[in-house]
């Protein structure tokens, strides 16, 4: 670009902009902390942050990619030089690291992991073992080990060589010969303790660790729950793997969480605000076409009483009215399953008093829209009977509605299922083809009476 | 109890029912860790979970109730006796105090802090100063301070005399002597400091800290973005008050996130599972007024076409068809763009591009749907007619769908909304109304051609 010849005006006031753009701003975006660098890269074109990427040193694009979502700094990588991409990826912790290869295509992945060390490549090889949805995925390697025969002041000697490399600190882990998990010392046992003394002694032995195997939802909500900083990871044999952290948790938490709504909305769990269209377009479509199927059910039954209809078009007006607002107060009950079941604990007896609770406001809501409703009715079209059977129709769907929302995800869960996938779909179906089937079937029973 | 006449059986079979079952299940209960004795009582009715607390000792009565949800802490503490609950919250943490006499009624609050301690109280009302949902409302005031001018010999001398009473202490603050915050020290860097060092030399001085009145979510974002462990709260002379910690983080993120899947359905943002019926009745009827005023919309552009509905009373079966996947593919793009405002920043770019985005998907995901569709009419009904205006109703409805549903949050966090709050109520309304308009539009237009 540089060696591009001038444009003939001299003192052309578009000179500046003959600067590399990706160069000219990596100068800006290296200025700035890394989390924030990633924000302003995860809003370009992943081509344009791939640019960006390879004009920064490797250390600092390196820092900035592990900050960004996964997914994105993937085809960030995949849109860059392939040595290039390596290079950053070597610079990268090694949990990020694999994160990261994860979302690459399985080609470029082997290219990519055959440019690293070979120990990192190694590294990657053991991380990649576990599903990146388990502890074993989410763990870092940089775990802060020593044998428990150390004495206390060998034990600060050494951390203080490592304290460079390993940025948070807040335990110690304790391990055999085997490298099997014995121990636990927190930094503030080991400014207290005699020099002299063996970590054997002094350490805690009651320590918890998970299983690589673990899901890592499980992982967070143990972690939450208890209020562990960090948790030791191991494998069958309790041998010392990694190790998860809070800021982990909270990563997992939020990822669950963005699933989870987006899931009860029919929306892909891996969709986010800069995916591009046609992967939009591909995870959401076949959700659409399962609704559809489900649509055609709640047709159905509007079209076994097409001929009450016929002579009744006023019902047309009525129905999604009642199919709506039935939809609405199940949407109610099962926000607050969905979310009660994802921070809680699923039981028969809270599930039965939840079942009671929700008839009881079913029921309950159920009159009050009913009643206004009948009042407008009786306003607007002068029909008493009208009104009567919109309003019978609005408390027997919001009661159906009520128990089948907050029911629905408790069923999901107990089968083994995560209790907001397709939760919606299941409730407004039951919602649909109940207030139709309650409305127009109440209708045809009054027939004579409706028609004054 | 104990001194009810017995019956005549004298092997009665109930003879252990006899005890007293609150003092049975607080025994129990007692040997368990105190985050799942917590989920125990929750489970109760809260005179029954207020019995079992009364049994307890108070330690560990308060340690149970500090890891309840405050609302059902609250409505325990507010079935106990006064005396007792009082002595329970003197023993818990200063916050954890706090949160819980915020959720109970205000004269059961003044007399239960004019029962504590006068220190005590005192803490009660400076904390109460914030709103719950401020930094100050939210930080502990266990944090460890100490003076710039001591030495590292001093400080750890200091530090051991406070460890036993500070649970978590990664962090040490420096203050002047104004108790104003001007630096920062890590456990690690005490261990590795010379002993006759003043704190003053080795303390990291670009110490970062939020004012106490900031909002907790964007203090748990910052925290979450930056990775930070902890964070000093100081008031408006920058003196150190407070601290609060990764957990408490990961508490403001899981309640935010409860309000906003709560809030995107119309379930009010405090329900909980264990909420008694009269409170969801209250919190959910009043949205569900607001829906039928909406849902009332969607009847009258319905009423507009009753003519054309006479005439054809197989349009009614395809209404519930056109409108629903119209609101599902609304919820789809919605779901999306709520969790990416949730996580990330606002920007007249990004949204631009989403709206293109969603306009483009919206379009493809109407035509599949459209296409399916109009092939089950021709099968159904035969009427080819009916195929084309069904179908084009389907693609104008998703492509207003995705739009609206995606963009109605970008325009209510613009205007500084919380994006997720009615978000679906407006968003179902355009899909409602704008689908059943094009509908019964298109058939009114194209009504000769539909009657063969």
């Amino acid at each position: 670009m540089a060696d591009e010849p001038l444009t003939s005006s001299p003192s052309a006031p578009e000179a500046p902009r003959r600067d590399d753009p990706a160069e000219h701003l990596a100068k800006r975006v290296e200025e700035l902390p890394s989390a924030d660098a990633a924000t302003v890269l995860g809003e370009l074109q992943s081509d344009q942050a791939a640019e960006v990427a390879e004009a920064l040193d490797p250390q600092t694009a390196a820092d900035i990619l592990a900050e960004m979502d996964a997914t994105l700094a993937a085809s960030v990588i995949t849109d860059m030089q392939p040595p290039e991409a390596a290079t950053v990826l070597q610079y990268m912790d090694p949990d990020d690291r694999v994160d990261i290869l994860e979302h690459v295509a399985p080609d470029l992945h082997d290219r990519l992991v055959g440019e690293l060390k070979p120990a990192d490549a190694a590294d990657v090889h053991q991380l990649e073992q576990y599903p990146p949805d388990t502890a074993g995925g989410r763990m870092t390697t940089q775990v802060t080990a020593l044998y428990e025969h150390i004495t206390v002041d060998n034990a600060i000697t050494t951390l203080r060589q490592l304290s460079k490399e390993l940025e948070q600190m807040f335990y110690v882990y304790v391990i055999n010969r085997h490298r099997e998990l014995v121990g636990v010392l927190s930094m503030r046992d080991l400014i207290l303790a005699d020099p002299q003394t063996h970590l054997s002694r002094i350490m805690i032995r009651s320590v918890r660790s998970v299983p690589a195997s673990m899901d890592q939802e499980t992982v967070a909500q143990l972690m939450r729950k208890y209020g562990y900083l960090a948790m030791p990871v191991v494998d069958h044999n309790n041998r010392l793997l990694g190790l998860i952290t809070l800021d982990d948790v909270i990563e997992v938490l939020e990822e669950e969480t963005t699933e989870d709504v987006q899931k009860l909305f029919g929306a892909g769990a891996e969709e986010r605000l800069n995916s591009p269209w046609h992967f939009s377009f591909r995870s959401r479509v076949w959700w659409l076409v399962i609704n559809l199927a489900t649509a055609f059910l709640a047709g159905a039954v509007v079209g076994i009483f097409e001929g009450t209809i016929q002579t009744l078009a006023v019902l047309a007006v009525y129905m999604p009215i009642v199919a709506g607002m039935g939809g609405n107060a199940s949407a109610q009950a099962m926000a607050v399953a969905v979310r009660g079941l994802a921070v809680g604990a699923v039981d028969k007896k809270l599930m039965r008093r939840v079942l009671i609770r929700e008839s009881i406001v079913g029921l309950l809501t159920g009159i009050v829209i009913a009643l206004i409703t009948a009042a407008v009715v009786l306003l607007w079209q002068g029909n008493p009977m009208l009104g009567v059977v919109v309003g019978l129709a609005l408390v027997i769907n919001h009661t159906l509605a009520c128990s089948t929302g907050a029911g629905i995800p408790f069923i999901m869960k107990r089968l083994g299922f995560d209790p907001a996938q397709s939760a919606t779909i299941f409730a407004t179906t039951v919602t649909d083809v109940g207030g139709f089937f309650a409305f127009l079937g109440l209708a045809t029973l009054f027939r004579s009476w409706l028609m004054q």
